[in-house]
């Protein structure tokens, strides 16, 4: 039971929100006894964050509060991929809302890649929908659309040529459109 | 063979203990040469021990004398998942009976998340008891719930959401059973 | 859908061009705060590389400037491997090509593991391409070979094996060939 | 294809070789730029190697000259499972059959896990051989029994269980033969 269920609706994405531990990382936490916590990013989903870039879509990443990360390790993960996280988020759909308004952008054109019972709202509200293959049933079901790849692997690669390929195809209808009321 | 086998007793779990090698973490221990040894977790089995501690179930994970890790690491673990941890338990079963004994609670209130052989005698008694996907078959055979997910990636996320599951099932039909009383 | 598709070309090939992400680690890269960032390699794709390089097969590692890893662990890698890495390439074609000059070589001559979408041109080019199983669509597309083997863990020597097994084939049937033309 | 294949010999096994790399370890080394390799291990193969030594079955760890890790992680790794390592082995067998002769061994007596090549002359000659189930193709051809786990996760575990298994049968048929001939 992978991919959409029902009619893709042809959503140009501006922006994407993507969940960190979970989505973008395995939810993983490498724990020394007194040095640095250490998660891992895969270079497939960074590779998914610059096509997303290149075809001027937005990604902020949403740390929770519920599941820190540390200041720097942010930092890292920020610079690593090229985009700016949010840290220490308590309300996800109240911190979604505001980044919206400074871009006045509404939930149709924001997509979300979420992995756990906090997305749900964001998940249900978003033009566009995703969970790693192996979220928790509560995500499973709030989601629109459902990886085949896990966490951390892949997941937010796929979910990134799903928003292109809903793009290209929502343009092309456009375009199509647009002749069609030229020549009438 | 996955899930629970016979009818599921409806039980108020109060308290759950649970294995810190092999089913808090994945078993795995990361050695360098001489610097600190590292151990992994995953934000899913933190998220289900906060739905736990929200629901006033009281979660004590255990440490194995067979297995140790060090004072300073288990600190860190206990910090990270905001519970007490057991260092350094011989005998599981008496550990775990003293520790009942000063909250007066009785084997049918305590949930067991177990990951081998030395879990077995509390997998028997505990009126709730589990083990990960990928727990050995002495552990396999056991226990009364085998998770789907595999240990430290889900299972005691997994593990909660059915301790919780039955306890509400159990508070439904207690409410039940006390209208028709008052009733007649 | 996995292996060769079509006709196995014997070819005899003299160098072999890996990527490093994706191809010879499994992609992921483990994040401290401050510290320095690991990969990890496996065993058996050191011995693959081992094999090649007894029977003569030169090794060369590609690192995509997209994807950069640090001067000094590639320095690390390389030793790892005993094989040299370059490192920040920009167009993965051009430096081959480059290469293959220098060692007086064409297309059919070499063995390319890739990816990913930067490695197109170059799995559609070479004599041998191959990809790991869990590569994203656009490469599995344009590789020639789909190992059974995930990336990091096994992909490599799988590759290694195949491109021995082809050598050996075409110097079979040379000799076959010459028996044939010495005889009559 | 998984299990034994052929009638199980009722061997007693007195001591136990198994290889580190791909055996013990999944054959991952995580590399830093500049800080120390690490690897990991099993807390489940841990214990299988405890309940060898109970049974007072010894155990030696072989760490491959092609595949070196360093002495001081080797005598980590030493310490961690309470067993000797030899380190920098060249040729296997040789080295085998040095340790079995101070010991007064024969082939029959000794149970071999390997993972490759360099392994396939102990697979055949051990009275009891195993491989790791993620094992390359030609030491999955060698060895007699075949895990279900894979290396570094439980293989190890998996065939102490077996090595025990058959120790235990091959004891009940010597006691029956014993009591056969008291009898008569």
């Amino acid at each position: 039971r992978y991919g959409y269920f029902g009619t893709d609706k042809l959503q140009v994405v501006k922006l994407l929100f993507c969940n960190v531990s979970g989505c973008l990382t395995d939810g993983q936490v490498y724990l020394p006894a007194t040095g640095e916590e250490m998660v891992s990013v895969n270079g497939r989903d960074a590779s998914g964050v610059r096509m997303l870039k290149k075809e001027e879509v937005e990604v902020i990443f949403l740390s929770s509060s519920d599941d820190p990360i540390s200041e720097a390790l942010a930092d890292k993960l920020s610079k690593k991929m090229g985009c700016e996280i949010r840290q220490g988020v308590q309300n996800k759909q109240a911190e979604v809302k505001k980044i919206m308004d400074t871009r006045h952008l509404m939930w149709k054109d924001v997509a979300y890649l979420g992995s756990d019972e906090p997305d749900v709202d964001c998940l249900n509200l978003s033009g566009v929908s995703g969970v790693p293959q192996d979220a928790p049933v509560v995500a499973l079901n709030a989601a629109k659309y459902i990886c085949h790849s896990p966490a951390g692997r892949g997941a937010l690669r796929e979910f990134a040529e799903y928003i292109l390929l809903l793009k290209k195809k929502a343009k092309s209808k456009m375009d199509q459109d647009r002749i069609g009321r030229d020549n009438f």
